[in-house]
């Protein structure tokens, strides 16, 4: 992300070193002699450690950030939402260890994806564990919340991972049947990509006592942006630098994702839906099929869906009525998350 | 169980049924059309659904009969604590799901088990989303609790649910480096086994407002029971009826499993051992083995440790001073699963 001149930057620069100082927190029960190996699998899946690690590896911190400054923008103190803060970004990234196993993937954020390094058996129980330290840190809420609103959190939470599982169980049967369309993408998406984001905006506003209706307006927002986002990661996905020099290993067309423009592509049932259907797409070919599915619409049609789906998020956010300088900072965030080009 | 003429049958006959709505209930969320697929998946591991359904597949349901017993002897109303039961049911039967998997076991009670039959993908996020049915469901014993009783129970679990998976950590690292000895067994079955029979007395006893005392007498009783429980289990794996026939694919010596005999056979360093050391076990040769082992002293050794373990927990269970009924049907029910030949 840019980070010169901006407030969001100037937020960044301080939230995210407490997110990773109350995920280190989280992880102190796997902190011993006796489970080095199981630290260090986390530690390795979370960036800190291991060949590759830093800020790259990490990934962006998004939704621990987009909670924090929910929090702040409802009036609230940030630093008492650092437990749900580290919870939901232990939740996505459990969900990733997973994930890795469940599509077959060798590599997440170019690294070797830890089912890769340590196999499947102890990726799957490191998934276990982390999901767990996510719910632990969200019950450490209250050493500064209300019994009741610590229950609300992990129950919100615990809903949303529900939600990332049937999200996960539609794409796996997807994958297996062949049969995704644009309407069933959403479904997917829904449950996969936009419930935890949303969750973030609500657990943020929860935690900062916004009155429900405040709420509801962020958790609208988080999901408008879950959306958008997940629309132009897909679009990166084909059209986006390290997708298109065809030297990833981890470009949609190459990999045969069904995304948001492949969908669109297929449903046009021209030159590319015709390709598509003969088989696998090799590294040679990216180039040459993501030109096809801009010709044929893909491109434009992906854009104009985060257009109207930012568009959205924002008009939610203006609702929320978000404060100070964190509401611009939430702003920003939006902005750069769905224009970015990487 | 025998189940004839006694007081923890009558409790049986008036919980379980109880017990397998509430599960029900806790299924809920997966029961809709578009998520079919899930749902049975969740309901043929359960023994509900599917080739061989029935009392057979599903188990005991000895961990929600010790919550609920407990909760009774403890002077509450077990009906309120269903939703701790089903929960605790749930977890077992989560980390039964991915134990399958990073075992690479094709059959559990007999049937093919859940990635046997459609898969590592789904059934991992299958595990999933019963682990968080698992916590949605403990979360619903606020219908009847105080929120702070409530709260206090989802830590419990939650940190039991980190215990299961620090137990698995060992089992499958001792598994791939073969250097599991007795004292780390030890270690490794407090995670594996007992901290789930623990916390279901725990819970059991939080739930009816015992005093913290009492609650931690009826942790040691679930505590020294599991332990007793895995030693028994173990036992069985090797002399039991069907570990003995050499038909069955179960047998941990067909397997391979370093259970507790079988680390004593090979601290005795004598023709087990040497056995042992050259590899794979056939199904012709699991009657004689067993017979050697046994000669060496390991059957013995294994009782002894069983019978100590359960005057621990019968010890534990005076000292928390069990009420009525119920509390001979514990009595009961630690008796019969410590004597147990199947």
């Amino acid at each position: 992300m840019e980070k010169k001149n901006s407030i969001l930057a100037n937020y960044i620069d301080m939230m995210l070193p407490a997110v990773e100082s109350e995920l280190k927190r989280a992880l102190l029960p796997v902190r011993m002699a006796e489970l080095a190996g199981l630290f260090q699998m986390c530690a390795y899946h979370l960036g800190w450690e291991g060949e590759g690690a830093g800020a790259e590896a990490r990934g962006k911190r998004i939704r621990p950030l987009l909670l924090l400054l929910t929090t702040a923008a409802a009036g609230g103190n940030w630093e008492n939402a650092l437990p749900a803060a580290a919870a939901v970004e232990l939740v996505h990234n459990f969900s990733l260890i997973h994930d890795d196993i469940e599509d077959n993937s060798p590599t997440r954020r170019g690294r070797p994806t830890v089912w890769q390094k340590w196999g499947i058996a102890q990726a799957i129980n490191t998934g276990d564990a982390m999901f767990t330290l996510a719910h632990l840190s969200v019950l450490r809420l209250g050493e500064s919340t209300s019994s009741a609103s610590v229950l609300q959190s992990a129950q919100i939470l615990q809903t949303t991972c529900l939600r990332l599982t049937q999200g996960q169980y539609l794409d796996i049967s997807y994958e297996a049947r062949g049969d995704l369309n644009l309407d069933a993408y959403w479904s997917m998406v829904s449950g996969k990509t936009a419930a935890l984001l949303s969750t973030c905006a609500e657990l943020g506003s929860l935690i900062a006592n916004a009155s429900e209706q405040r709420q509801e307006a962020f958790r609208d927002f988080g999901h408008s942006l879950g959306l958008a986002f997940q629309a132009q990661d897909d679009l990166l996905g084909i059209w986006g630098d390290s997708a298109l020099t065809g030297k990833s290993t981890e470009g949609d067309l190459l990999t045969g994702k069904k995304s948001l423009p492949v969908l669109y592509g297929l449903s046009q049932q021209a030159a590319f839906a015709h390709r598509w259907e003969q088989g696998r797409i090799s590294a040679e070919e990216v180039p040459v099929l993501a030109e096809q599915l801009k010709a044929e619409g893909a491109l434009d049609y992906t854009q104009t869906v985060v257009e109207e789906l930012t568009v959205q998020a924002l008009h939610a956010l203006e609702h929320a009525r978000p404060q100070g300088e964190a509401g611009q900072a939430l702003h920003e965030l939006a902005e750069k998350l769905l224009t970015r080009r990487y």
